[in-house]
């Protein structure tokens, strides 16, 4: 049996992958088969959601992740923690318009949470989110056509700066065999279902979601954009695959592309009328924004993932696809409680 | 006139810089032409070498940067300095065996240092002597054979890892304009004068420097492992370079590797005795430690400089020219409280 954490876990990836776990009931391990599950730490700074909260398996613990992995009470529990799932972060748009909240709630919470684990001593395996914004193109450093594992990170937002900062970090504190530490970066999920969060790359759940829900949505950049995405399904995939991976076929200390569906927002819109109509994919309002559109243009749309794919892990098919598993899972009891 | 700060300023580089200064009396910033030189501060855990503290342009500020630069009183004076140069550091060998040093003065006292530069307001120039101990091999991702600008980073050290989370830093403090930081990758400098410090690359000058004093030195790798060197004076000529470039001929925010010369330990030992004959040559005892091999063996010793060549830095032409400059150094006021 095995206990699991999950920081970040009231938002929406972290309470997804702890729906799925709980529903599993087992985790497979660093190459080990399914093993059951006998704990489940939830932690954010709001409370986990009352599904998840009514399990007794689950243990929340609400609070900012810096003071409570620096906590010597250990309330994490981190001391017989087995795998650890730290999704919790400040998001890009919000890094952008507040620094020291990035720093804060990017960089200090994961030094604070590796150090714990580190003086916990139970090696735990941690699956580290970090994120396509590692990657981004500058006047005098241009994006290559197609980023890959090998592309040197050149990230063009504190939000990923901070992404591949952690990454390093974790790579050393696995390299001293604190911990084992895996690093993926998560392409931009979509339809990401509930309320618009501050993440600059929102418009790319909103410009689907809202329009199917009947409501106006605005994507501020030029349908020529194209972006790398995956589904909520596809990204939990690479967080469980993560985890699941023996050392040998992870394959090193270095972070981990996930698939991408490489598509234009114009397509995008188009995969949206062909699904629900046209009347619905007139809902978007096309309005440039050219701060968020200039944070675009530094990230790459087009990633190669082949230590991805040699895991078995595959990119969402077609942007179609992803709609029409967005809307059957807000049909089927696809209330924002369930999604949030 | 402009002001200049000095961090390490007690270490073997950071007093030759000073030296270097404040002989000239003027310093060139930014692409501009040589300005006076009104204020040197100098600060450093261990107290300034008298010579430059006799100096009346001379500042000397005693104590751990971190605390130092996170003071509201401003002992740095940072919030008139217009140029610093981010030298202190604990070396690569202090960092693997003591975790937690590493962390705390070399990543807690540049953050401490450049949130202090942001809170100062005065977008001060911040030359970061980040090193070669960026790079490195693992088994899941060899080096290539020729590291270039733009090889991924894959340190394998903790100071090397805390040099690239530097670097990061010092490129996102300046993308949001807090300061222009300019991060340059040291070689491993040979010969540095003095007593050996707590750095693994030490022996790469001391087994010139102590078989010179008549006394035996050990060398613990083979002498078929190729390094990449600079003497002092290359590196005092980079830092100097980062400072005076201007924008646009610094060419963006990335690190900048500086010149190196690639030469071999054995044909480092075989200068020596060209130059100073065999006697010397035989006072260098080969006493394999497969600790510091491993560590070399994951730093590379082919460096390719596009950046710093097109700025028009230069490599050592060979080894016997560096050998001979630290005997003419050596000999010329050489004593250890000249250059230590």
């Amino acid at each position: 049996v095995v206990n699991v954490v999950i920081t970040g876990a009231s938002g929406f990836l972290g309470s997804r992958l702890a729906r799925h776990l709980l529903a599993a009931g087992t985790i497979c391990v660093a190459g080990a088969g399914p093993t059951a599950i006998r704990r489940l730490t939830l932690t954010d700074r709001m409370p986990v959601p009352a599904d998840l909260a009514a399990d007794e398996r689950v243990s929340g613990v609400v609070g900012e992740l810096a003071a409570l992995a620096g906590d010597r009470a250990d309330p994490l529990r981190l001391a017989d923690a087995d795998v650890i799932f730290h999704l919790a972060a400040a998001v890009s748009g919000e890094c952008e318009a507040d620094f020291d909240l990035g720093l804060r709630a990017n960089l200090r919470a994961t030094e604070s949470l590796l150090q714990s684990c580190r003086a916990a001593g139970s090696n735990p395996l941690v699956v580290f989110a970090s994120s396509v914004a590692a990657f981004g193109g500058a006047p005098d450093r241009p994006l290559p056509a197609v980023v890959t594992d090998d592309t040197p990170p050149n990230p063009q937002t504190s939000y990923g700066t901070q992404k591949v900062i952690c990454e390093h970090l974790l790579a050393d504190f696995s390299r001293k065999g604190f911990l084992r530490g895996r690093s993926i970066r998560l392409m931009t999920v979509s339809v990401r279902p509930g309320t618009p969060n501050g993440a600059a790359s929102g418009f790319l759940s909103g410009i689907i979601r809202e329009p199917l829900a009947g409501q106006r949505a605005t994507c501020p950049v030029e349908p020529g954009t194209e972006v790398a995405l995956a589904s909520p399904a596809t990204a939990i995939d690479g967080l469980l695959r993560a985890a699941s991976a023996s050392d040998q076929d992870w394959g090193g200390r270095g972070p981990v592309n996930l698939p991408a569906l490489t598509v234009s927002v114009g397509e995008m819109a188009r995969a949206l009328e062909r699904v629900a109509g046209p009347a619905v994919a007139a809902l978007i309002d096309w309005v440039f924004d050219p701060a968020i559109a200039a944070m675009f243009a530094t990230w790459p749309g087009r990633v190669r993932s082949d230590r991805a794919t040699a895991l078995g892990l595959v990119a969402d098919p077609d942007f179609e696809s992803i709609i029409r598993l967005h809307i059957a899972e807000s049909a089927s009891g696809g209330s924002a409680s369930t999604f949030t």
